[in-house]
């Protein structure tokens, strides 16, 4: 059966309708594009284009994949909403037989870099090209401007920058999507936003417990405390959503939210995948992999719910004037400050492995707007990196300062949680950090005698230049 | 040309004459086993042989690996001790069609686990039998008896017991060698092996770290404070050494071996492993994770010394009687503990992962003598473990005890060396652990209120049943 003929006029496509797509295809139309949509489930499509009001003028939607490829003009640009994962291979397979080499498949999904990195390979050989693409900012922020992290071919990323431009978030009006590197430089890009993710939200749940187990704050109370400190340099998203979180009741218990939400944390793997990101380049990101073990400890409940019958609950209350939220506010900056320094120092060492040219600072500008990390903060960071790329950030004057501000904040505020077992895992993994990488002399000389000892591992040595030296020990 | 006909009267074989392989063919030969000995390079068996002294007459060396394969009787059993990876796979090609299906190969080499699981798989496919076994102890370990953790086929481990046991180290005349599990059981116990030595030696040069630094011992103070540990329960092998090597004094300048060792540490990787494994099991390993971070910060010493002459250098001294040796005790005691529950877990998941009939208590008894962090610790453990397998350490009588016990120094020295900018990642890695796995409820609630918030994940409630509730929020 010939395929009906289709009039070429969408100016990009979009296959997978789950939520993330339907949003994303709305901005685009908003935007003033016309969009090919399609879903391997027919009803779906139908279903979204009758509910999409005034847009729908400018969708186009297919009931097969040869009308959808057909209804968009050439050299065509079709972004894939569909899972990570063998799906996207799938859809990939199914397309490049309809396919121009000079057409372009966006994965807008949330891909494992690793993944992109081969299925960018092999668009080199042959086409369409290929791009992977990030998407931060949950489905509000795929509706009306997600922060835009694009990896792959940078000719075809000039093709849609424009489209992409158009459709993200803006910080005072610069628009926050941008080409990152090549390949899988975009959805790495993402899974280090996501790892810093993780951390931020476990250091405000660390900050959180210290107020609520310590200090004994009420929801109410520590809702103010997020409100007050969005007012300042901890302006953020996630700190924002900490304060309503924390204020909002149950509709139907009438109890606070948090009082009645259960502690057992989910994951999709996003964090986790940093952390091994990380420890592949050997690149320090203790307190992205402490988020990540807090999150996993979160899930045992039963194992935890034992443990506290074995040895009661470790948090205890802390006396009143030792510890407010005056001091969480520096301690919660310093760790936030050393979480970014880590992410962005795990992205400069995954460009030097795979010899991509990104540019560092950009990454800092497209999460400003429209991503779950937005902050302040992002802005000078995104100064800082400019400075000098290749810094650690934490050497930059600005956030030099602001750590010797900030760094007895933090001290104080984990030594307190530790002596009062109240769990501070991230931050406290972000002090060490700062502890380490400010030690010039550090104790890693008996590790090097304990390796060489009974390894014969050899060492290097203070007073003289050689690589392996061995130390006279009289073995047992 | 035809190869010399050679009697087939060695017992065993192996391939790779290196440290590690020469030693351990002393090892069998002294045994009395006939050991068929060859390496790539011909001089190095000759040279071998010529220095073996008495034991020459029990080494049987070859020239060429048919007159190898040749000079074992069948079912031959050949040891490969080359470099982990490639050369594996390579000389597994190599001897393939000059073996019967039931001869055995053993990797006894520093494989990755995951090698182990393929290799195993295709020796499933027609033969020969396959195992790989982890040999911990060093070149003394090897010489004199190792610790050997043995994984692969059963029946064909049954064939070689014997010899591993009588070339193991003994603890109490028991054979520290013992089948662990099938395919890579052996290496991926060796593998934690590693990881809970990183984590082991980190701890130690954090108390070292506290003792140099904030209590200003010196050298051979230090010196005496392990020797004293070494006499109670901290007895093991490697505060043994740190003993040794804290009092060592270097023979060309009559300093301090411990002066003169760059603090700047290697690694080869397995703790990395270990740490990757946590993650991708997703089991907490926190630890460890520091034990990795830590050494591979102390390789950016530049850094470090950027970031001392930007901050200062974080350790400060310890003002006198805030904090001495006895609280240093138990809070190793304790931080140990701990590390080693965590990985004890770790190998339980990767059990439950594979399928493997995983004799957990076995693995602590291998490691009572012969490995790196042999200890009297460990027979203790073994007898936890025995009582019931798949309990966390820390809740097993003995242990729970213990920690009770051990817990206000490790808190005490945690919050103390954090007040005094003196580093100890591991120790505050394993305290956090031990608070969060003992709170009923933790801070996880306001991370998947947070979830739930921006990306509409769904929570579970704690006064109902039901896996995906979402809040009234009011979307900012």
């Amino acid at each position: 059966m010939p395929h009906p003929i289709v009039q070429e006029h969408a100016e990009i496509g979009l296959i997978g309708l789950g939520t993330m797509g339907r949003n994303l295809a709305l901005n685009i139309a908003e935007n003033g594009y016309r969009i090919a949509v399609f879903n391997r489930t027919a009803q779906r499509t139908d279903q979204f284009v009758a509910k999409a009001g005034d847009l729908a003028e400018r969708l186009v939607p297919s009931r097969t994949i040869e009308e959808f490829v057909a209804s968009i003009k050439p050299p065509r640009a079709i972004i894939l909403m569909v899972p990570a994962g063998e799906a996207v291979d799938a859809q990939i397979q199914v397309l490049r037989p309809l396919l121009d080499p000079e057409d372009l498949i966006i994965d807008a999904g949330n891909a494992n870099y690793h993944d992109t990195n081969r299925r960018a390979a092999t668009a080199l050989s042959g086409g369409p090209h290929f791009m992977g693409i990030g998407v931060s900012g949950g489905e509000q922020g795929a509706r009306f401007g997600p922060s835009i992290m694009a990896g792959g071919d940078r000719s075809a990323f000039a093709r849609v920058q424009p489209l992409l431009e158009a459709i993200s978030a803006k910080f005072e009006n610069v628009p926050c999507a941008a080409w990152l590197g090549e390949a899988g430089a975009g959805h790495l890009v993402k899974t280090v936003h996501n790892g810093i993710e993780y951390a931020d939200m476990q250091m405000i749940a660390e900050v959180y417990g210290i107020m609520r187990d310590g200090l004994k704050l009420d929801n109410s109370a520590v809702a103010d405390v997020f409100d007050g400190w969005n007012q300042g340099v901890l302006q953020s998203y996630l700190i924002e959503i900490s304060a309503e979180v924390s204020r909002t009741r149950d509709p139907d218990t009438g109890r606070p939210m948090l009082d009645v939400i259960l502690d057992r944390a989910g994951q999709k793997g996003t964090g986790r995948w940093t952390a091994i990101e990380a420890l592949m380049l050997g690149t320090p990101a203790g307190t992205i992999e402490a988020a990540v073990g807090a999150r996993g400890m979160s899930a045992r409940l039963e194992e935890r719910k034992a443990g506290e019958a074995v040895f009661g609950s470790a948090p205890r209350p802390i006396a009143q004037g030792l510890l407010g939220p005056e001091v969480l506010e520096p301690a919660l900056l310093a760790g936030k400050i050393l979480c970014y320094a880590q992410g962005f120092d795990l992205i400069s060492a995954a460009a030097r492995q795979y010899g991509w040219a990104m540019p560092v600072p950009e990454i800092a500008r497209v999460w400003r707007a429209g991503c779950i990390i937005r902050s302040a903060l992002l802005n000078d960071m995104a100064s800082a990196l400019e400075e000098q790329p290749g810094r650690n950030l934490i050497l930059a004057p600005f956030f030099a300062d602001t750590l010797r501000r900030s760094e007895d904040g933090l001290r104080k505020t984990v030594a307190m949680a530790t002596l009062h077992g109240l769990p501070v895992p991230a931050l406290s993994a972000a002090l060490s950090y700062f502890d380490i990488m400010r030690t010039g002399r550090s104790t890693a000389n008996i590790i090097q005698g304990q390796r060489d000892f009974f390894g014969a591992h050899g060492f290097e040595r203070t007073d003289m230049p050689g690589d392996s030296f061995h130390g006279p020990w009289a073995i047992a």
